[in-house]
């Protein structure tokens, strides 16, 4: 009689799931992957069938909605989510969804009748609704209110680090300079870990926390340095908006890192091979793309069910805007 | 009796494949969309039938073959290209083939037997023969040897402009830097533009031509700029290694515009709202996709049989590295 993968499964001591996952070429550990194999191989059974039966119902494509592939955060991220994707036989659909939730819904709706397998999204607009609870969805940075599963940066240690960053080299008046979004995301907390680290170090933080969409900001990021020359040290929600800062500093004579230092957040490069636009806080999107497709695939397979939030190290890199120490 | 396709065609004088693209949704002629509409109208024609025949040939999905999505230029093409589509109702499936003649050809395989109604790549390597005749494809850039269509920019116009936009802001001394490919490719057409209009503006021109893959390229950069201090006019092959060069003159104590000028080829931006990394020649990529896309739909269709070239325009645009003309 022909082995079954129940039978593989009852010999190598593992779940049926495993059993697919290694046969469908998913990771899994090296010693389940021994184990898995030698049970294949002593009951010489033959995955095609299974393996068939797979391929009718699954499409092996992923989407990834992003606000724009025009932006080096979005365009890093698409790169490392379809390397990995590729690692795992699975090709990826870009969804550019322009920052405009219409079309977020759309490419949804158009995503859940073509039958792909997941959706990894990046989206800061309001489509809790619209995402439906069949359909395995990863969101980076945005908590959703209904039962999604997300990937986000240590916000709040990035905050914390910024804020020691600029301390340790001589910064003496703090600032942040933010936007701020009605929908609820991780990025306030970044803004939360600076001014608590800062308070921790008893130094005080002035504010200038935009409301989005943002209005003329080179004007109101002038009015506030103008109104508080005596700013050394600042800490931006992102690193457009730490250019935008440098900008106006430039025009109001001031140069980093001999006159103010600033630190932005994202760690934003042109290109794999550039360099770094500023001094940042740089987000491990290398690491955050493995952790979404691996949890994308684990919903997918049901080897995870329930909704979990899984966050990654953030880390300081120099990019000329901030003192050398010694 | 119903009215067939070939009776709308017969009454609006127009051929099928027009009376297909109207119905169809694809963009013709406004006077040609007025007849076959009439037709339709007086012969009370449905098009469901047809429609739904098309249908299940097509995917209405096309690929975007690219050396990588996480570089500024690469990514601002699919972004235009991905909205043109939107208009034509097709969606975009962007393959990231990270510079890998390999990964290409696979996946110019995998898309075949996927049935994507057609292909836009951009690729530096050699991949001729894998280019099926039976998919259309357009190429941009590269000129391949087969019969295919491609789209490129005035790369030899760009030269010129390129002389005399330095020259005319006073330049003495010409150089041009670059990499060269053993690849048949129209960025060859840079240099030979550029030093065409210098010698037509009786200006000798310093050339560096490294090979590709590039070894050491600031080594070989700053040795050419120590040898010839009197550079003070530099055009290169595109904006990133115009990026080397201003770093390479850093080191050098050298700054733009004052102790040399220098302009860029590409027109990169980070996003859609952020200035340009330096003077450059910009490529017009929102025209490039549009051209791309609407000769692709056109193969798609059979409007278009015949291999053609698209050349589409260049400008110049100041970036902080040439003088400010009066």
């Amino acid at each position: 009689m022909k082995a079954t993968m129940k039978d593989v499964a009852e010999l190598a001591g593992v779940g049926l799931g495993t059993v697919s996952r290694v046969v469908n070429g998913y990771r899994v550990k090296d010693s389940t992957y021994q184990k898995v194999q030698e049970a294949i191989a002593r009951l010489d059974y033959s995955p095609d069938e299974y393996a068939r039966g797979l391929k009718t119902n699954r499409s092996n494509i992923v989407a990834l909605i992003i606000p724009t592939i025009w932006h080096p955060f979005f365009s890093e991220f698409a790169y490392h989510v379809e390397k990995e994707l590729l690692k795992n036989h699975y090709k990826l659909f870009i969804c550019n969804a322009d920052g405009d939730a219409a079309n977020e819904i759309e490419y949804i709706e158009m995503l859940e009748k073509n039958k792909v397998d997941g959706i990894i999204a990046i989206t800061y607009s309001d489509i809790d609704k619209y995402v439906s609870s069949s359909l395995p969805f990863v969101s980076f940075d945005r908590h959703f209110s209904e039962n999604v599963s997300y990937v986000t940066s240590e916000n709040f240690l990035g905050g914390q680090l910024a804020a020691q960053e600029l301390l340790k080299r001589g910064a003496r008046q703090l600032a942040y300079i933010g936007g701020t979004n009605i929908h609820e995301n991780e990025t306030k907390q970044r803004k939360l870990g600076f001014t608590a680290q800062a308070e921790a170090e008893a130094c005080a933080v002035l504010e200038l926390d935009m409301e989005e969409p943002l209005v003329n900001p080179e004007e109101q990021i002038e009015s506030f340095l103008r109104l508080h020359p005596q700013i050394d040290g600042i800490f931006t929600v992102n690193d457009f908006m730490a250019l935008r800062v440098i900008k106006v500093m430039d025009r109001l004579g001031k140069a980093a890192p001999e006159d103010y230092q600033i630190i932005g957040f994202d760690g934003l490069r042109n290109a794999e091979d550039q360099s770094y636009l500023l001094s940042t806080i740089a987000q491990s999107l290398d690491l955050i793309a493995q952790a979404s497709v691996d949890l994308l695939l684990r919903l997918i397979s049901q080897q995870q069910r329930e909704k979990t939030r899984v966050a990654i190290p953030v880390r300081f890199e120099e990019g000329g805007t901030t003192k050398i120490l010694s």
